[in-house]
């Protein structure tokens, strides 16, 4: 990815983060966040992280739950915090986070990753109604469908046929949607969509 | 509008329709998907007629109640059922509903308004279920605040002003948000988004 | 059922009305709303009207649309109305509107019905919302399944048995819930509750 | 409450349980799910462990966030887990989650709870629509509003005066609301209802 954008003649920089600790946290935004000679400091910050695996809920360890948990709620709280701490003063910024389908409604066999999931929208939604009025964009994105990427294409290769020609969620096209989350001005902002590839049953 | 367009080069055309009237409605269609030297078919419906006014519940007359659903809700219906009509067989297009806040949640004074638009709500849902896979993408917007048009200018100026720049919805925002949804990609389909000024409480 | 019920010593009367027409409806009420000597002024209502039936979407007539509209929520807001009118006034009493899984989401097939649905749904929140501080109950029940009554056992007796024991919503358990809400003190009420088999998937 | 039950003629017993910690979950199942003379083994769970305080996000201590989820949700997956492995064998019993407004939304100063409430929801809802087809009731109660219990009486007396008589959440209601969720019958249970005082805003 940071070759790609280099190699366009772009600028980037990856900075491995364990999410779930809060030093970690702490140490990216101050990179991110400390302006240099080939930089600005960050204005767009996406929690990404997360997992996702069916497990009988019967048979669900509390090891497994506390994880699904850590990576997909609590991390996304060290960094909306984290966001919040840095751009809040400055009055300016998007911190967007990805959820899921699961975000919404609770399914039998993913217990563990809609408690997750459904945890980081509600850290999502009271940021935003605190910060968006001081200039802070939150926005919340609820992914329905099948990612189109490494992980799909080397686990289930068959689904990519199953699925055709774009029904699965193109990545380029969830960066797109991003972006232009980003972009929107502030007299019309949007706090919550949903994405899905055009035959996802919904 | 028509002239804005004209004057930067565009083609437009004003068509008077009343959408609470089927024959209206179509000939609107046959107009707007009739190629013709100047311009290809239309691929992009935009379903945004609506009233508001705060009415008490217990003085509502059933005229008011009806009206309110006849333009909000009913006419949705007619334009909707001919967009996919017109769209279906051809495999493509898109055709966005403007909601409101009150789509989603019912407030004193605001019944006969807020059952307008739930139920226009349920007939874009109903149509992306069904026609997304198809090729239509159908989506439905919740603008939730005042709009910075004419109305609000004229009907109620002290509300500019208080609100403070950026304080209500920008048109080009919202029309921004509209063309973003139309130009996305079918891997990745948005079929709700909210819309609010930075400031809007929610 | 008003000869059950007088049968087991009750007293009742049955009083033919069309819940879309605002003089019938007042009749309604003048009736249930007058004290005599068998019989206190009502102090529950019950709005269940309702039809339901598959259509296809671009098949749909507009008088077939207004027609589930005008029985399932342009009824509902006259019988909401006037149970307002009679019963804020007194500072109790409760109203209760029938809804369905389409109060919530519109299928394909079903426009027309969660339109009607959704719209009645608002309403009660309205009201509710309104009203309930001044004493008067508002509630919305979300049916999700079929009814073991009188329609299914003739028109799909088939499914009574692919169904089973307890497959389908019972009538007295519907009604039990109902005068439940009803029985509830004011410190604890409920506006929204859904009933379904526990078979049916959700 | 022990001993007011015991002193009316009933059978109870408190066995004291830390909810988050597995070991102690499994003891107190042991204990309720093992028949004896003078009792039978139980079928009706509540989960109510819950504890509430605004805290400012951006002051949010990441203990404290984990010990709010730990509290309200992660003990809600093991007493969960726990009774589905007893229960659902036997094809039989109730299990209610108590939720909060929290659950349905986020606001500022509650990131923490709501995000903990909203996990315990999907924990029920999960739970329902795997275990509900084979006769395990599971429902989950959001109670808006403040409980008219010691809590409150000792740390905020001048807001049940304020509130006045029937404005917050009566404990007894709320009991016989849960216990009314027992006695329904599988033709007709309700999954998620709502509680709250008649005054209280919505």
């Amino acid at each position: 990815m940071v070759r790609t954008i280099l190699a366009e003649g772009g600028r980037a920089e990856a900075v491995a983060t364990d999410t779930t600790r809060e030093d970690d946290v702490a140490r990216l935004f101050d990179r991110a966040m400390t302006a240099a000679d080939d930089r600005a400091p960050a204005d767009l910050v996406v929690f990404n992280a997360g997992n996702n695996r069916r497990v009988d809920f019967r048979e669900l360890s509390p090891q497994l739950f506390e994880e699904f948990w850590r990576v997909g709620c609590f991390g996304g709280f060290l960094v909306g915090r984290e966001a919040a701490r840095r751009l809040v003063p400055l009055g300016r910024g998007t911190v967007i986070f990805t959820g899921a389908s699961a975000s919404l409604r609770g399914k039998p066999g993913f217990a563990h990753f809609a408690a997750a999931k459904a945890g980081l929208r509600m850290i999502a939604q009271s940021m935003a109604r605190e910060y968006g009025p001081r200039g802070l964009h939150v926005a919340h994105v609820v992914i329905d469908g099948g990612i189109d990427g490494e992980r799909l294409r080397r686990g289930v290769p068959a689904l990519i046929a199953e699925r055709g020609e774009d029904g699965l969620l193109g990545i380029d096209a969830i960066a797109e949607a991003y972006w232009q989350i980003h972009r929107q001005t502030r007299s019309a902002w949007t706090h919550e969509l949903d994405l899905r590839p055009f035959k996802e049953k919904f």
